[in-house]
């Protein structure tokens, strides 16, 4: 069974990888960017065929090594 | 007008960074991972209401400095 992970920076924490990200295009000529905030992706595939047990084991991960919970938030989808 | 920008290696590239979480997550006791590969995940928003103009701009974007597309594939999705 197959997850994706999306893990973004809570919204009142800064984000200087992605500020200078949106600087940059914006030296490119790209001016209708209002703004721009980078974060992780994981791409899981779990051993486990029932689903609900398989999304409280991504889950887990998540909160055991993939999250900071303090400054980042995220969320599971199936693939 | 919002979009989100996922960002993987593509299938045939090492994933070195993929490969030491999966280690960790196995050394923590989960054994049913069959397999994880992180990438890069950005949240754009744009000043532009024209949907095709503003996937337009975003593809522009990552084409320009997101995305190496040498090692990397991308997926643009409407939030």
């Amino acid at each position: 069974m197959k997850f994706s992970v999306t893990v973004v920076l809570k919204k009142d924490v800064l984000d200087p990888q992605g500020k200078v990200v949106q600087n940059t295009l914006n030296n490119l000529g790209m001016n209708d960017l209002k703004s721009i905030r980078q974060g992780k992706f994981f791409e899981i595939e779990i051993d486990e065929k029932d689903q609900k047990k398989a999304e409280i084991k991504v889950d887990d991960m998540c909160k055991k090594l993939l999250v900071n919970l303090i400054i980042e938030d995220y969320k599971i989808n199936k693939l």
